[in-house]
């Protein structure tokens, strides 16, 4: 644009005004306030916070983010007022603290750290001590009446800034840092028979003698004299810090975790406390609940006479915070009063840092603490309890994700302990499990039926495997990902599964598995842990989740539990906000009521296939398979009829009146055939034909691409009478279950629609179907027919489908698998190496593809509303239990999000969280 | 909406007023003319236009299809005025013809013929010499003085009224037709000795009793009379010929060539002329010009003393209509006149019928010929030069898939010399074609199924049989002239055709062909040669087409060849019009070059692993992937590296500076290693390792839908250095093809990119290897990257994509297949049935899906434009070669299309016909 000539002039002009770069705290003022996490970073916020609670901080200032900013479009200069400003506050902090910077005789010492808005633990730089020199050590020293401490401050500051802020490191070729050679070698010549005394063990002169050379080292590396001057000092460190927003580390920690790279960081400047000047001191750090429980206790840890590094750095064990009371009973009822106030204040369970100085408490930090689900859920109910928060904060404060802890079961804590990890593979099904292992799935069964625990163990599972799956404690796989078939089964089943532990070598031949040279036969025990991916050797023992206790195995009630008091407390007030309706994936009447309570209305997807292994059934689905002509596939459908509708019975009357979204055929056929030439026999067997017509057909069935083959109603549509067998049990088994009393709401989806026309024709034929069936039955039948929404060409053409379905159900798994063109089955080969590129951010067959497959389902959403404005939209593939998919479920307006029942609570928290962000 | 309420009435409502329903057409006058094809159909539309050129045409009238329109509406009921234009439209042809109908002394007898806007032949039914009863028959004995030929009329419209009107049809379970079952009868009593004689051998009081017996038949079948009122007898047979329109072989019929079925059809009700009422009569089928091959001759067929019935219908074998010079000299004459009329006329080549009754001519019919891709080709160049019609005619009236016969290979010369010629019949459908005879069209077509090339043999073939027809490579007939239904549909398919191969004894029981003593069963091979007409035994070698020798194998000249020349004409004239580039799919040299010869401009994809598989090369490529680390990886390559710049440098010498797409390694690896164990033990002795490590990398490499699994840059991205080697081969070649002072233009081109991160690293790749290549030989290449757009997740990110791409290339194969979830290797299961249901009109993998697969590709280039306005957009698949397809591209404002080298010239014309649309 003509009119508007781009400015040339340096971004200084814009700061030509005195802005406040610098806001200090101290003494119970402060010029910020926690609400400046933007401005001031998470540290420098929570300092003025705190120091504007009246809890003891030591005094300092905050040099604000937008100063880095500045810093970096400014090639590394700062705002022109910055040092004044800068000035001013450390007049501040020396009138507060009753000392001055650079004073030989009493001289203020500094700490320099950085603080984004997010927390980035140890990603960038610090400096302690700051303000020491040759002389001011010697005042330390007096002061203190402590050489020895005052050196040891001395050296440490010298090797820090020499390294941060002057650049002295190991160089290419070098083996070590260069400061340690300089101790080392101290070490060597003061003590010639053991150079590897500790440090602590050197002594006042010694730590002097290493100020010499330390200063020494700097000037030979760096061409420059250490600077005595304390602003000079403080200039450089300042810079160090703020260059450290953009070292290697830091940046990939925030593409890590999503944090953008323009935020920048604040530096905070404060007044140093010592924790290690003696036993009257010390650090800890602390929260103000347990992290791992939730139990409303103080937690944490301190260590005597240390600077609170060195409670970080873990060299030393420090103690239980809880000691305190022994150690120093004022400390601890001081930490007491400080808990009270922090949650007081901050509303969520805090972790915080303090240093004990010649007893006197000073508080340096404070922030929301991580912590488990389990301390998640427990803590938020709790504080709305105490009136801390409300309920909405409650829910909008917990990860969903995490309730997924609540409901596995677990190994005992002390059997896990005891014992070592074979190997690793992805937890793709939470919980703990033990077994004696089993290849095959009907070997596994049966050793279930004799009452034995049973791992699952396949290179890969497939539908086959299902009963065997459904039999097992535990799925172990070689291959496969967190969305292959053994992890989606073992999801929905609510089974522990390990997939993809690429260590095994599993030998079907031999049965045995093989792992670092170490073999387990067919009946050997193993432990899984499916929320870790850890595998064991032996029998590692585990229980049950309480939830599961509570809601399904009925063998402990809620008064026994308080986390499944405080889960059902949550899930209540997420049921009251959500909009979203929630179903469950199930196909098999218990599945079903388990799934009711876990909280389901309805079932969202019913694959009747997964009926077909049961009992003598596969042997109709396998005749009709093999049928030559229609009269033949005719008389084994009406066998299999029967079975059908006393499944479809069950599941109606296990609804209770809810609705269940049926799904029509949809696995290609192949996968009821037995594929080894054994089973193919046994079969040619048992239906008295040859074992060549067995094979003919498994070859002539045989597909390049069977997700992309002669599946879904593409079976329904070649062979009507197999859907018309279908429909006919559902609407039979709805008349005897509506004829009994009970409300009955079919909903029929035919699956893998992509052109109209296809939904259509098998639409007229299931009406046809009821019609005739409400005829038989003398009785009015209530149902939809739909379709599943999974290939892309159906959101492009939605509107037309619309014309004829009553609702879409999307199904993402298979929307994602075409949309993206890739198979969830064979993406492991590349998908770790998609994720480490960053070319996905997520496993898209866990997290929903927003940008693509989302943009589809928008299409289909908008298109499907424009020919049918309240059709009834859901979701049911395995996206339907994943948070950020839920929310985005809602934001689209969908009705409902189907998922595995053990997902349920994930959703409806996730759903009610999404709700509020309205 | 509430103000306009929907009409419960009648639609007869509509037709209140005195809409005129019936057009007349006689003695040098008509209602209608020839652009009211729509309204009156085709053959009454020129009906009516011969008349007013003064052409000689029996007075008639047609019933517009709205009449059809409204019969179809209105459950089988005529609009009320009907029946009074019909009564004034018979006073005319009564006036004009000096009969009247039903008249006892000089009846009129009238034909009563379906008409709809495009030819369906034999789809719908005909009725004959209306007006007949018992008593009229008799004066038309007494003024033809002929008693045979008038009872001869009078059963053959009894057959035809009592069949078409009054469903007197065979039964289940009944072998023959009722009223052939009448005759044979009659034949066995009047001449128990010799029971088969013809039926030209009854004389007229046996064809008396005829009648008789077929009047009782019809009773009997039908329990109503035979109706005497010629009125009550025209209102049945245009009732019939409405109802026709929707039997199920017009409806099949419609559906094959996309005719909508709301068109309906008109009805032509016309005063009958006799070609059998002695051998100055006569009744012919021609052709302005040579249908096959285009010749400007009078063409066609003469059958004396029959009705324009028998010489379709293929009875008896009819003369070329040039032996008329002989014996009817003057009718011979007036023909020719009547070419010249109908072509200055029509400016198209006719196909017309003709009776001759008592020496002179009546005009039945004429309409635009069907023609061979020869005969297509060749007339329209020449009515161009003959100034009947303009180069853009010429353009838009070829279908451009019919320039494929031009390009098919002929049967070898030296191969059919040795081959003996078993019979001849009559060449119907120009080319060569070899295949398994089957005698069945269903047989036929469930061979095809099976991927078997077929011959659908047949005594005659009749609509039944299209779909049969349609599978076959080519048709064989023992019966039936060159306008014998058998000829016609071939020509229109673009089918090779023999018919009439009288020597043929074809026995349908048995399944067998026996000729001159020899048996050929079903199952056997035969070929045919559709431009000679010669039958050969076995499988016969084939040759190329003239165009493919003068323009690759250089052993013929233009100047030898007409239909080269012709050719050639066109193609200059598509060039200058068309506004779409066309390239080729072309992946080594040679292949270039023909492209090239055919017309590209470039080649639009270079499939770099179609030259793994030469000389020692797929070694060196089994190395890399069997590589068990990096550094073997890159050895294998290194190897490879030589192979492959030398193939770039042949294709870009080839291309001699046109532009070519490369496309880097898009196939799973697994489809480089063998896969049976023999072939395995033979890699791992070559390349010195064990078959077990073959084995089981083969394993590894194992993919449940290898579609969507590890290939694309999936492969470049997990592997870099194999897309570092392509792109240094690529600049390589390009540096040293440069250097020899041939422009290069490479386009290199990262396959199956979904997520723009992905194309980011590839063109990051590219690029550096271009800078190093460049640096070490000194010089400057000019290049692009671009993209496939072949996924439908690249088109929904499309805008992102375009950042980095500087092209993007729609790959509609796999487009296809991931929008539309269906393999093209497995959809044959469900596709054929998919286009009887009509759920798919073509098969999507051969004509693009313009509401599917069409609407992504907008979004894309939507997208791609919106982020970088010059975005080089292209197609490269299959889709790039139909001429459908190419249309959408030219809409959708690509760039070029680019197809395999033989579909070039379709490609060519289709896009000068896209630009002519404009």
């Amino acid at each position: 644009m003509p009119t508007k000539t781009k400015s040339s002039k340096p971004k200084k002009a814009l700061f030509r005004k005195a802005v406040k770069y610098v806001y200090s705290f101290g003494s119970g003022k402060a010029d910020g306030n926690g609400k400046m996490k933007a401005l001031l970073g998470g540290k420098g916020a929570n300092l003025a916070e705190m120091t504007r609670i009246r809890l003891p901080v030591p005094a300092g200032f905050t040099i604000s983010t937008e100063v880095c900013t500045y810093f970096y479009e400014n090639q590394s200069t700062y705002p022109p007022s910055l040092e004044r400003q800068i000035d001013e506050a450390i007049a501040k902090i020396e009138h507060s603290m009753g000392k001055k910077l650079g004073d030989p005789v009493n001289p203020l010492l500094l700490a320099v750290r950085s603080g984004a808005r997010d927390s980035m633990p140890g990603m960038m730089d610090t400096i302690l001590n700051l303000g020491l020199n040759d002389k001011t050590v010697r005042a330390l020293a007096e002061r203190s009446r402590n050489e020895r401490f005052a050196y040891d401050c001395y050296r440490r500051f010298l090797q820090m800034y020499g390294d941060v802020v002057m650049g002295v490191q190991k160089r290419p070729g070098e083996d070590h840092d260069p400061f340690e050679v300089v101790i080392e070698n101290l070490k060597k010549e003061l003590h010639p028979k053991d150079p590897h005394i500790a440090d602590t063990k050197l002594d006042a002169s010694a730590l002097r003698t290493l100020t010499d050379r330390f200063r020494k080292l700097i000037r030979e590396r760096t061409g420059q004299d250490f600077p005595d001057d304390p602003r000079e000092q403080l200039r450089g460190s300042v810079g160090a810090v703020f260059g450290s927003w953009n070292n290697d580390r830091a940046i990939v920690y925030r593409r890590k975790y999503n944090i953008p790279h323009e935020w920048g960081t604040a530096v905070n400047v404060q007044a140093m406390v010592f924790g290690n000047t003696g036993n009257d001191s010390g650090s800890g750090v602390s929260f103000t609940r347990d992290p791992a429980t939730g139990e409303k206790v103080l937690y944490g840890e301190f260590l005597l006479n240390a600077q609170g590094e060195d409670v970080v750095a873990g060299v030393r064990t420090p103690e239980p915070v809880a000691q305190l009371q022994v150690e120093m009973p004022e400390v601890f009822r001081q930490l007491q009063d400080v808990r009270h106030t922090l949650e007081g204040h901050f509303h969520d369970m805090q972790d915080f840092e303090f240093t004990v100085e010649q007893g006197r408490l000073f508080m340096l930090q404070t922030r929301n603490g991580k912590r488990t689900g389990f301390a998640a859920v427990r803590i938020a109910v709790e504080m709305v309890k105490e009136k801390l928060i409300k309920p909405d904060d409650a829910i909008r404060r917990i990860p969903a994700d995490s309730l997924s802890q609540l409901l596995a079961p677990v190994f005992e804590a002390k059997a896990r302990k005891t014992t070592e990890v074979i190997a690793r593979g992805l937890p793709a099904g939470p919980g703990a499990a033990s077994g004696q292992i089993y290849f095959q799935a009907n070997d596994a069964e049966a050793a279930a039926q004799k009452g034995l625990k049973v791992l699952l163990v396949r290179i890969e599972t497939s539908p086959e495997d299902i009963r065997g799956m459904l039999a097992a404690e535990g799925i172990l796989t070689a291959r496969g990902g967190v969305s292959s078939h053994a992890a989606l089964v073992a999801r929905q089943m609510g089974k522990v599964c390990v997939c993809g532990a690429s260590d095994l070598h599993i030998d079907y031949a031999k049965s045995t598995l093989t792992v670092r040279g170490k073999t387990f036969n067919k009946g050997d025990f193993l432990s899984i842990d499916g929320t870790t991916g850890e595998i064991f050797p032996g029998e590692v023992k585990t229980s049950p989740s309480d939830i599961v206790r509570v809601l399904i195995d009925k063998d402990m009630t809620a008064a026994e539990s308080p986390i499944y008091r405080v889960f059902a407390q949550l899930m209540q007030w997420a049921d009251q906000r959500r909009k979203l309706e929630v179903r469950a994936n199930a196909d098999q009447p218990d599945q079903v009521g388990h799934a009711i309570a876990f909280g389901a209305q309805g079932v969202g997807l019913c694959r009747t296939e997964h009926m077909f292994f049961e009992g003598d059934r596969i042997d109709h689905v396998r005749e009709m398979i093999l049928a030559e002509n229609l009269e033949e596939r005719a008389r084994a459908l009406a066998k299999l009829l029967p079975a059908q509708r006393s499944d479809f019975a069950g599941i109606f009357k296990a609804l209770g009146g809810r609705p269940g979204t049926i799904r029509l055929l949809d696995p290609p056929l192949h996968e009821f055939l037995p594929h080894d030439t054994a089973a193919q026999q046994a079969l040619a067997d048992k239906l008295g034909i040859s074992i060549e017509r067995i094979a003919r057909r498994v070859k002539e069935l045989h597909e390049f691409n069977p997700m992309l083959g002669h599946r879904g109603c593409r079976l329904g549509i070649v062979f009507p009478e197999i859907s018309e067998m279908q429909a006919r049990a559902i609407f039979e088994a709805a008349a005897e279950v509506q004829a009994a009393g009970i409300k009955v709401r079919p909903e029929i989806m035919i699956p893998l629609v992509g052109f109209p026309k296809e939904l259509e024709l098998q639409l007229a034929l299931v009406h046809r179907v009821a019609a005739q069936v409400q005829k038989e039955r003398h009785l009015k039948l209530s149902y939809l027919v739909g379709t599943m929404i999974e290939i892309p060409r159906a959101c492009i053409v939605a509107d037309e489908i619309a014309k004829s379905a009553q609702f879409f159900s999307f199904g993402t798994n298979d929307l994602t698998q075409t949309a993206l063109g890739m198979s969830r089955d064979d993406a492991g080969s590349f998908l770790p190496r998609y994720q480490e590129e960053e070319i996905v951010r997520q496993n898209p067959f866990a997290v929903l593809d927003q940008l693509g497959v989302g943009k589809l389902m928008e299409m289909a959403v908008k298109l499907g509303r424009s020919t049918r404005k309240d059709i009834k939209l859901g979701i049911c593939g395995e996206h339907g239990g994943d948070p950020d998919s839920v929310k985005f479920c809602h934001r689209l307006g969908l009705a409902y999000v189907s998922c595995s029942p053990f997902r349920l609570p994930i959703a409806r928290l996730a759903a009610a969280q999404a709700a509020l962000k309205d």
